[in-house]
């Protein structure tokens, strides 16, 4: 069905209140929700609210807690996210983040004990359009087999990189899993019959396969860039428990609090006004986009995209047509 | 052949000082080839003497040039490499950014206009080594077609994270270019007769291949995760030059100066010891590794490796017979 950002604000907010939440933070976690349904993120938007419910209800996401600054060294604060709401606490660290790239150039806070996020690009696109660059990653529970192995002993831990852009909002890479696809979108493959369009995985007896069937049954997504991407994935795992003075995969594992719950976040923020001229930033920015899109396409006749360009079309969509939301998730809410 | 490690740094070392270097730094650039060599990065270390040496010749890099200070904002500074000799210049950058994580818990170089930095992950393991983390990276010309496109107009963008480790060394991801194969594993893979374990680019028509001719026929070469690492690479690119008042990519390409000539680099280092006691991060990080290697191994009973673990082979071999280093590269120094 199709309904208005303020039809779908509304409800989530609705439901968020219902389940303990303060009018003001019920408020700020539903326009997040709708926001990253709006751009088309379905699974961190709508998709999500009821199971962020149901870890409300297990007592996995404490929604009275507030983060505490435990350390203040600077430029660095390490935050106790207290296994509040993931988007509170992330807001809260990326807000202090920035209070310190004003006065030393870069701040960086580690969040600990927190819970998921949701869209991590939510944070990254937050501190590009008030005008700074973002490098921020989480960490989550294993769900993808480290390379040359069978089990899942490594997270996917979403990496970010957002920078201001020239108009139309910031150049970023919003949410990049290291696994190659999401579950989500096996799902949906599999769904519509169809082959993913790159090896996606290895099939029950370790062959490479490009059927998200096949994969869904033994678990075993492939990281992105084969063992580069198990490398790179493992060292943002240890990064964000070292560096937030938190847990990573193992221990999310072993804590059982659903999908991230306990996780780290870093989120490292500079403030290039001071690094660069603005007109020259936006200018090197366009430029580099304009490069990219300048080379000659494939013979796939593809476009050539600028990172964080992807949310347009949905927009446009949204915007002709209403936000789109599947039927059941809608019906679900309701009934919350 | 097989040399000593004191017989290939002092033949490193003539032939930097009879190009013109002073003795000083003759002596740590060729400690620094060496150590590349030791480590088994053949590529940016013996095997790249004599292209360095050619840069000093065409005046591509200005081996009395020093780096100088541009912009101090506390946490981050500025610094304007005068097209010195990468390696100094990066060790410069690598040390102003530790002092400043001393102060503040973080600190930030942006390094512009500077030269190859060899292999990155020299510059973490020197920060590791110390007890810092370090995450760092270079921009380079364009080596790569963005994704949806037949032309390189995207760098491979190298990136570095760093851990100081529970022992033996660090544990970090020591070079990741952003590309799945390097040109050299082309080459060499291509000289062996051998297909790449799995698809490397795009042939001349734009299907797929693992075949590595086809690829350096085409210049196509693949990104880490297809229009993933597309993106993460171009956010390299971008932050690379923002964040240091430096060029990317098309000006690098427009510039002509060689490989990563005018490039820049991005260092970010944090002091850890501050967040987190220091025997917990050794045990967070030891558990991380047992964890990831304590899974069951895939059919192809391969060996799962913490990354940074590569080199201990090398060391292994070249302990036992002597470092080795190709005839052709060898007769060329010599000859140089």
């Amino acid at each position: 069905m199709r309904v208005s950002f303020d039809e779908l604000k509304s409800e989530i907010k609705r439901v968020f209140v219902k389940n303990g939440m303060s009018d003001e933070k019920a408020d700020f976690c539903a326009q997040i929700h709708t926001e990253s349904t709006y751009d088309g993120i379905y699974s961190h938007g709508v998709n999500r609210v009821s199971r962020f419910v149901d870890y409300i209800q297990k007592g996995w996401v404490d929604i009275n807690a507030e983060p505490v600054v435990e350390k203040d060294l600077g430029a660095v604060k390490v935050i106790n996210g207290n296994m509040g709401p993931g988007i509170l606490n992330a807001f809260y660290a990326a807000d202090q983040a920035m209070e310190m790239a004003d006065k030393f150039g870069i701040g960086m806070v580690g969040l600990r004990n927190t819970t998921h996020w949701m869209r991590g690009g939510t944070y990254g696109k937050y501190a590009a359009e008030k005008g700074y660059v973002a490098i921020m990653w989480t960490n989550t529970e294993a769900c993808m087999p480290p390379w040359g192995a069978k089990e899942c002993r490594l997270g996917n831990n979403p990496f970010v990189m957002a920078c201001p852009g020239e108009e139309g909002g910031p150049v970023m890479l919003m949410d990049m899993a290291i696994s190659q696809y999401a579950y989500g979108k096996l799902q949906v493959t599999r769904l519509a019959g169809k082959q993913l369009p790159f090896p996606g995985g290895f099939d029950k007896d370790g062959n490479v396969t490009s059927d998200p069937g096949a994969i869904e049954e033994s678990m075993r997504i492939m990281p992105i860039g084969y063992w580069k991407g198990s490398a790179f994935s493992f060292m943002l795992d240890i990064l964000g428990s070292v560096l937030s003075d938190g847990i990573g995969a193992a221990d999310l594992n072993a804590a059982t609090k659903g999908s991230c719950g306990g996780c780290s976040q870093i989120l490292i923020v500079v403030d290039p006004s001071k690094i660069t001229d603005g007109a020259k930033m936006r200018d090197t920015v366009k430029r580099a986009i304009e490069y990219i899109k300048g080379a000659e396409p494939d013979e796939h006749n593809s476009s050539i995209h600028a990172p964080g360009e992807g949310s347009e079309r949905f927009h446009k969509e949204h915007d002709e047509k209403g936000i789109f939301v599947d039927d059941t998730v809608w019906e679900e809410i309701k009934a919350l």
